[in-house]
């Protein structure tokens, strides 16, 4: 008997340009465009496997091997109902003698390889793995940008890792959301030079869900709409003609400037929310002053902040400039050990040190444990077919990694 | 010989709506209108006399027993030099037999009762005693909002502590800056339930002086027009209103929303500006949940924070909710030891409480010292004119309080 069967992995992608905001909260359609760049899943990826069998009973779901409920009409049954439907009039009313896949029920499973504790953008590549996992099932002849508008209807940003690189999400302007859509702006090729620290800051704070945040702030701020309708519009094209030109001064200029204004619209909401703390602001500070110094000495921006709906950093830094950088951050950070997941610093010692001309007092240090970790990466492809040895799925159609 | 001096005292204001911008850097003009409360000066005040003599050889400043420099065309000179004109204008060339006292020297000694390293806004209080102590020896027939324009060109908000009460600075339109004024909605006496609770927060970080600060976000802030322009003209209609209708409620979400978006635009300069902390926020938090719980209780809002150029909160709110204020900060940052100022708990004990269905996970707990003092305080009257007996310069014209 033929198993139908797909394995994917897909990565995560962290905004330039945010994502803060929704028109349509059942279609997840944003207030605004936004712009991210894609990391590279060689280091954090979401892997998922899905199965289509018509001994199946229901679709269900395990994360990390653990069962989760797919809820009537929530997210994720809605992109499951999608992809089935895409199955049958792509593919099945096309070709009488394909199999009626559409008819069955599915079993997925997905696994991320980095801590969804740690606050990264998880429902991002595990959305776009779980896509990409039933399209790769369905055999479906469409493109990422297609499958980006059910990826988005599962978790907004989820749409923007169905491509490597340099990823715009546009907003559209119809009811439906078919042209609220990822788009590649250009491969991971076209630049390759970008990469990322990821700082992984402790908190003792519960957050507000961003789910939750952007409501409160579409309801409650009175500078959003002057955001999304006078500033953003402009940012993204300053911001893909940075990306073309391989532009990195403007590229961290509209980085951190636009990472700025989310937190502002996020503080200007009632009550105020608030996701950076006293860590993230230290390296803020790190980071103003890094480029300050490389500025005065007639030198451009080294290095660009960004901060999603947690207390985490996101740096972006040419890749020549990412020893300094894990130097200056664990100078300030000390760490008990670091793991180069990327390999810049193999065979050198990491060891916190200023460099020439850093004022030392802009911040002040802090313990071992105040940053958790670093992760040292860089742009990267979008979603990846795997073999069947990588599938998470055993034969009786329940995950390998099953937790009672 | 008659000795020609006068010794005045004004209180600090905290800004409601806040002032943060400016269009003419030297004659202080800001890009919108404020609103601040007046607070006691029987509990913070800045007291100045200031001396007339023809055996002075030049124009000489002492702040709390220290010489500070008058510099040439700066603020402090152009508000002496102001005040010179009036006397000359107003009353020398009226009355000629008026001695001539904008002939003479002046020496000036000005004293904070409260440290100035607390960050409260003793620049405020400091000028607008300066001017009084000058109007009061210059016997100026003039009123309080004219007086305010020479204060707001030593520095902007002292403008405000030229009135008691509930004050308005119009910002004005005219270029020589002689319609930017304060003017007084209500007197103290109008709504005198009106407390505020000051809690001085610890901070290692050394801040952005608000001069540099608020031309930066001129400078750089893509927010900031739209919040002078379109956000501030009716929220200075709608607090005017309020409390002129005593109105808490509208009181207390005007003056709350207002303080994020300051901190909002603050964060939204290049680079971002952040004079809120970790401690602050915890503040903010205990706040929104002590208005909740009342709220969902079918009550009113019972208290409002507000936040200058640093970490300290101010919390306004009737009397009545004072000790439960207090003893909900001090259950998260408990005092070594805490003396009420006003008198509220005279005679009680203060013991940190959380309050009926509060829900404690909203913050965590400090150790002493977060919050390194407490003011309890409430709204007061303008400039006082003091006896001779409470003056700061002895008979040779230098403070008596000198400090080597």
């Amino acid at each position: 008997m033929t198993i139908y069967q797909a394995t994917a992995s897909a990565p995560v992608n962290i905004a330039c340009i945010k994502y803060w905001g929704k028109r349509d909260t059942k279609l997840i359609l944003p207030t605004n465009s936004s712009f991210s760049v894609t990391l590279d899943q060689d280091h954090m990826r979401s892997t998922t496997t899905s199965r289509a069998d018509p001994a199946f009973e229901k679709d269900r779901l395990w994360l990390n091997g653990k069962e989760e409920e797919i809820k009537a009409a929530g997210r994720m049954a809605t992109c499951i109902a999608e992809m089935k439907r895409l199955r049958k009039f792509e593919v099945e009313d096309k070709e009488p003698n394909a199999p009626k896949l559409s008819t069955f029920h599915v079993h997925i499973a997905s696994f991320n390889n980095f801590p969804t504790a740690a606050g990264l953008a998880s429902s991002a590549s595990g959305l776009a793995a779980l896509v990409a996992s039933l399209a790769y099932l369905y055999d479906l002849p469409i493109s990422p940008s297609k499958l980006s508008v059910i990826a988005r209807q599962g978790s907004g940003s989820a749409c923007r890792s169905l491509y490597g690189g340099y990823v715009a999400w546009e907003m559209g302007s119809k009811s439906d959301g078919s042209d609220s859509l990822a788009v590649q702006i250009a491969p991971e090729t076209h630049w390759p030079d970008m990469h990322a620290v990821i700082c992984i800051v402790s908190d003792d704070k519960k957050g507000t869900s961003s789910t939750s945040g952007m409501e409160r702030t579409v309801e409650t701020s009175t500078l959003l709409q002057h955001r999304i309708k006078h500033i953003v519009p402009q940012r993204m094209e300053e911001m893909k003609k940075a990306v073309l030109d391989k532009d990195f001064d403007t590229f961290a200029k509209l980085t951190m400037a636009d990472s700025n204004q989310f937190h502002a619209v996020a503080l200007d909401t009632e009550p105020p929310i608030f996701y950076m703390n006293d860590i993230s602001r230290t390296i803020v500070n790190i980071i103003v002053e890094y480029n300050r110094i490389s500025i005065a000495n007639g030198g451009g921006y080294k290095a660009a902040y960004t901060y999603d709906a947690g207390p985490n950093a996101v740096i972006y830094a040419p890749k020549a400039n990412i020893q300094e950088i894990l130097q200056l951050v664990t100078y300030y950070f000390p760490q008990k050990e670091f793991k180069d997941l990327f390999g810049v610093l193999r065979g050198g010692k990491l060891e916190g040190r200023l460099v020439e001309g850093f004022n030392e007092i802009v911040a002040k240090k802090y313990d071992v444990g105040a940053v958790k970790g670093l992760i040292h990466t860089k742009v990267g492809d979008g979603p990846r077919k795997l073999g069947n040895e990588e599938s998470l799925l055993g034969e009786s159609g329940l995950p390998t990694n099953l937790v009672a």
